[in-house]
């Protein structure tokens, strides 16, 4: 039996629409969920809208765990806060939030310092979960539980998110940009702190790839070189700073890293690793100037994907390799600081969205990514 | 037929002794042997003393090449300026130089940058010749040429090195202690860049990682946990500044990484390694802590080694891989520096200095560092 439920109303359960996905590969089915009320240091928050992830993508074809089914996916979205739990007082109703899947709980050693975005108290796994307890805030009308996702599950008209997940950001920000940060940007300025002048490789121009060339941009890189399969992509690279590019694949027999090289002289001083294949780390690695060119790795392989570096090349070479979780933003600092540079007009947010959708038509945002016909989609719950 | 030999005469060849290795795995042979004069961009050098260093021991055992016979080995050393070649100008008879294996050309882009010490226009290798063209200076009494060693071959009375490898130093400095300036005190400085108050992880006490720790000690770090499979190593290593011991191996059937999360609340800050083991680079990247953990390697694997990390949790850990050669320190500016630090009696060198022997011994200091008796044995020309 499906618990009551009523619309709107602090410590009440909330009857509304959800896009679930029940089984691995299937379209969403768009039903009708109870959302729970938020229990201590939660938040509930309206969902306005989402953007579409590969990450998304993924999970919602993934066989086994961390594919978790029924699922509420969504990660990318902005809202207004419903009502709040016991103990919060970061925010409070009506308050415009972005709900963020890395947390910040703002007291442990990591997100008191400004090295870190890796909380120690609540270190990031992609969990079925609610943060801090092993249950969900979704039932169906059948009052079975529905699983958690990121720690967001915005593809639904409501949804529980932490505080430590919570992100406040100014209303005056539309929305649909809000929605979009990606860790591209954060990744050429926090991790690889860009430097004016310097060149920039970015392996794949998807989402990410084409976040970080405008981060690159932002930061005053004076050659940002794109490397994908598809040439289309140059195309569109080139709105967000991609001054050249490297057609993989076909590169006059060369490897691409060769090409990279003679392109800069003895290397980037950048590279980005934005697909998530580990053929294409050790590609970003040899395209490196030696001396001092950094890697990035944004992309997530499979979980038995290995890096295989030469000890010796790691030693005589001089290279760094690091990898990051949300460009290395710290959720609760930084977003505020690059949407005000939206604001400000310097970060192009506009863009990226190529496609938007109304909520019923959330599985042709899949379509449209899995096609590879969008950056970001846009998916609204009401407009 | 050996060519004519004079003493010290600019221009002129000289006959003069050197410990050459003829054979891989046996002593060293002391012989007579010509030094041709220096030819443009080279100086000729009066070695005043040597300090042993286990790169020097491993390529008098190595069968194949890089391991080339006969050779003059020895490449931390000081000595006096006895001529120059054409177009020298950066140093002139009678100045105290220290001749680093490292070249420093002073004129291409990363020579001039202060981010990078590998050199463009001579990158490293360990090559027998002299650096700018595949000829010897070196030969024996019967005319036959003797190979060189890191562009330094110290163990010989006088040796010929180009101008890009050498340092002009103040003759204050005494000569031992200016000749074993090892990467370990640049690697913790300039590399790592060790923040005062953080805690610091060093894989082998050996002359290399003590010299992490006491960079790591003027750096200020207070927390510096040597690892060793030999437990009077910590002995050693207190006088350096290590607070804290591993003993490898003997972990209570726990991993070192393990211990060292345990003692450090989540991982070391920085974590070097220094033996030159794929297997302690792992354990090193698995010591560090998450969010903000560098992991600097300086030990030297075998050259089909190499170091297999997981894709995923390079994206996930946010760790910093990264390796490099003489501690990063750029040869012709950061050695003053760190030897002004020793004159201002900051830099602690006198305790590295074990033993001391004269040249006609050269073969008891490497008896005493292949039995790990010694830190450094300075090996003296005349005393």
């Amino acid at each position: 039996m499906a618990p009551a439920a009523t619309n709107e109303g602090e410590g009440k359960p909330i009857r509304c629409k959800a896009a679930v996905a029940r089984r691995p590969g299937e379209p969403l089915v768009i039903e009708e969920i109870i959302v729970a009320p938020p229990m201590p240091r939660e938040v509930r928050i309206r969902v306005i809208c989402s953007s579409l992830c590969h990450v998304d993508l993924a999970f919602s074809n993934m066989q086994d765990p961390p594919g978790f089914y029924p699922r509420i996916l969504g990660h990318e979205a902005i809202g207004f806060v419903e009502s709040v739990g016991k103990d919060v007082t970061e925010v409070t109703k009506g308050d415009t939030v972005i709900p963020i899947f890395l947390p910040d709980c703002g007291e442990c050693r990591d997100c008191k310092s400004t090295k870190s975005n890796l909380c120690t108290n609540f270190p990031f796994k992609v969990s079925p979960w609610m943060l801090r307890n092993e249950k969900t805030r979704f039932t169906d009308l059948n009052g079975e539980f529905i699983y958690h996702f990121m720690s967001v599950s915005s593809f639904s008209e409501y949804t529980v998110v932490d505080v430590a997940n919570v992100t406040k950001i100014d209303s005056d920000i539309p929305p649909d940009r809000a929605c979009l940060l990606t860790c591209g940007v954060g990744a050429a300025w926090k991790t690889a702190g860009v430097e004016p002048g310097s060149t920039v490789a970015i392996f794949g121009l998807g989402s990410i790839g084409l976040a970080v060339a405008e981060g690159a941009r932002l930061c005053g890189a004076t050659k940002i070189i794109g490397v994908d399969v598809n040439p289309e992509k140059f195309v569109v690279g080139k709105k967000f700073g991609v001054t050249d590019f490297v057609h993989a694949g076909e590169s006059e027999n060369k490897p691409v890293s060769q090409v990279i090289i003679e392109m800069t002289d003895g290397g980037a001083d950048y590279c980005f690793e934005c697909v998530g294949m580990a053929s294409l780390m050790h590609e970003a690695y040899a395209s490196c100037r030696k001396g001092w060119g950094k890697i990035i790795v944004l992309g997530l392989d499979k979980p038995e994907a290995r890096l295989s570096l030469s000890c010796s090349k790691v030693l005589h070479d001089g290279k760094t390799l690091q990898g990051n979780l949300f460009g290395g933003l710290k959720p609760k600092s930084h977003v505020s600081v690059l949407l005000k540079r939206y604001m400000d007009k310097e970060l192009q947010l506009d863009q990226f969205i190529t496609h938007e959708v109304e909520f019923k038509d959330i599985n042709k945002a899949f379509d449209l990514l899995k096609n590879g016909q969008c950056i970001r989609c846009v998916i609204w719950m009401n407009k």
